[in-house]
């Protein structure tokens, strides 16, 4: 039976979105592999937007919801229509959006908050015992999603891990190239560009990591 | 030895610039393949800027290069800096932004200009006989860098095809999981989201082109 998999993204470009190569990486394998993929995004604006060329600040206001419609081609939900009941698993890609637009990590750490959205869904995933995938940055919000005790992985930086562990999360070391699961959660997590030096050690750990889910969605 | 690639980028999002989901799959393959990958793209305005959610164009302005710099993380380069002489082989993804942004094919069609520097940088590969791989409606430039009798693909579409033949190409039609190669140019092309109806199907072309492409490097 074909699985349905919801997809969160944050907008459109590494340092003020979604990291782009992650999701596209994601969505090329969930299709690959005979999933039905829905993106949904906030319609908020972005925190900034960030010329990436330079890193600067640029002096304008982009909405989360449209610029995500750049990587999914238009077909990008309002999260707000979207209901856990709808799909089998959820991903979040990674990419500063996911810290400065889904949730204010970037900006206030451990004490965070998370999209009120965002939240009330991927807490319906994880209610239900659906899996979810986490990739990149996105695990900074497991413990927002799951409480104290949920074990995730943002690769080996020490500063990210600390803030996790903060927040009641167990953190775990792991190669761009591998995933860590939380087994009793059916949270799957991969480092991606948090470690990764080129696209393809990205690929590597974001296929396993969706290759994991979709088997997750058949335990 | 290792292959050395430059990439020709448009912008960021299907309807105003490269199209995402094509230029993440030539990365990702051509780093796959153990390519050394350079992205450019001209510093130059938009033609205009697109709501990828409803399709309305939007009251901004935003620059090509800077937006590039989306895909490529940064690693994008003024093409004014390109030198063919320093690379293997050229490749160009799709996205209105190759008829909008690096020509004016979206709205001349047969009489469409080239951005100087592109043409510049495609004919200089072209004339090194090295191979380029042309990719969704970059093919649509094919007369313009090799001349009449030049052999491409856009796919099956028959005004993209007919725009084609009267600036002096050969058109001929081809499936989205396959490419069309002009032997005596070392011209490769390929439909993608021409014809592409899911990102798998893109992916199968596109992989087939930067498989071949690499191929004609060693011929």
């Amino acid at each position: 039976m074909t699985k349905k998999i919801a997809v969160i993204l944050s907008g459109c470009g590494v340092y003020d979105g979604s990291e782009i190569q992650e999701s596209v990486i994601t969505l090329l394998r969930l299709d690959q592999r005979g999933c039905q993929v829905q993106c949904f995004a906030p319609d908020v604006a972005q925190k900034h937007v960030i010329n990436h060329l330079n890193g600067e600040e640029m002096p304008e206001s982009r909405n989360v919801l449209v610029e995500s419609a750049r990587i999914a081609r238009g077909e990008v939900k309002d999260i707000a229509l979207a209901n856990a009941d709808d799909f089998d698993a959820l991903i979040v890609p990674g990419g500063f959006g996911a810290a400065k637009n889904l949730s204010s990590f970037a900006s206030d750490g451990a004490a965070c908050s998370v999209n009120l959205q965002v939240q009330a869904l991927a807490e319906a995933f994880a209610e239900a015992r659906k899996p979810v995938g986490l990739i990149c940055i996105s695990p900074a919000l497991a413990a927002k999603i799951y409480g104290p005790g949920v074990t995730c992985t943002i690769g080996t930086d020490a500063e990210t891990a600390q803030a996790i562990e903060k927040m009641g999360g167990t953190h775990q070391e792991c190669e761009v190239t591998e995933i860590v699961e939380d087994t009793a959660r059916k949270l799957v997590s991969t480092p991606a560009y948090m470690s990764a030096k080129t696209i393809s050690e990205a690929a590597a750990g974001i296929n396993k990591l969706v290759d994991r889910v979709i088997e997750l969605t058949q335990a």
